[in-house]
């Protein structure tokens, strides 16, 4: 029997070989329910939540950038008109966890950053929504091994 | 109602607010089944495995390390016997995800190493295991909040 080769995946190299932003690349699954995924971010995404799952992110390189926050609404169109009541500042490193059904928009407003992301397999990058204000769409569907 | 304050944990200075190695510290929850722990790793650990869970791993600073892994073997006791049959370097940056019943054991043999580990809630760092061979304890009960 050929032995399995396990290499290590490096977030640094991963991050240097993406060429589009908000374009999410599978990196690992753990226990077949939960995936890590790996983005640069650059401007402003849309304001969305994910229903079904909690959304963990982590700052590995460039950045700062921040993670907005809409509370008290219950629908993308509720969080656009409300704007943000929370905003969470995230540089290399910073850890942070945006609970199951919350709005929230990451915006990169400087240099670009790339996240890493713990959520459930499955997960869309843009939640309960498809599309911005102008009907582009930005919704990326992720191969998952 | 008071609105919660969000704020990023940072796994960097969290690294060096510890004291003692192979203590894991616990980051964050996500989905209530999954658990972020951060730890400094100095030395070799015991063979173990996780029965229950993969244990994912991402080496945050300091290294590299070795995750000395048995592929074949059903125990701890086996797994000494036999020794490892595949080793994975960790530099900073790599992920690499432990398959759930797989004997491992972390080896930080120059620069003590900080990890950031994804698992399920609940998990015991020596796994099916308690004690080194000379029966000294090395389980740490983490709280998980």
């Amino acid at each position: 029997m050929d032995l399995p080769v396990y290499q290590a995946t490096n977030l640094h190299t991963r991050v240097e070989e993406i060429t589009s932003h908000w374009t999410p690349q599978h990196i690992a699954t753990v226990n077949g329910s939960h995936s890590l995924k790996l983005a640069t971010i650059s401007g402003p995404f849309i304001w969305h939540s994910h229903p079904e799952t909690d959304e963990l992110f982590l700052c590995v390189s460039g950045g700062p950038f921040n993670i907005e926050l809409c509370t008290t609404a219950s629908s993308p169109a509720e969080a656009e008109k409300l704007g943000a009541d929370q905003v969470v500042r995230m540089k290399v490193g910073d850890v942070f966890n945006v609970p199951k059904g919350m709005q929230h928009r990451p915006m990169a407003e400087g240099e670009p950053a790339g996240i890493l992301m713990v959520e459930k397999v499955g997960t869309v990058n843009t939640g309960d929504r498809d599309g911005d204000e102008e009907g582009r769409r930005r919704t990326v569907h992720v191969e998952e091994r």
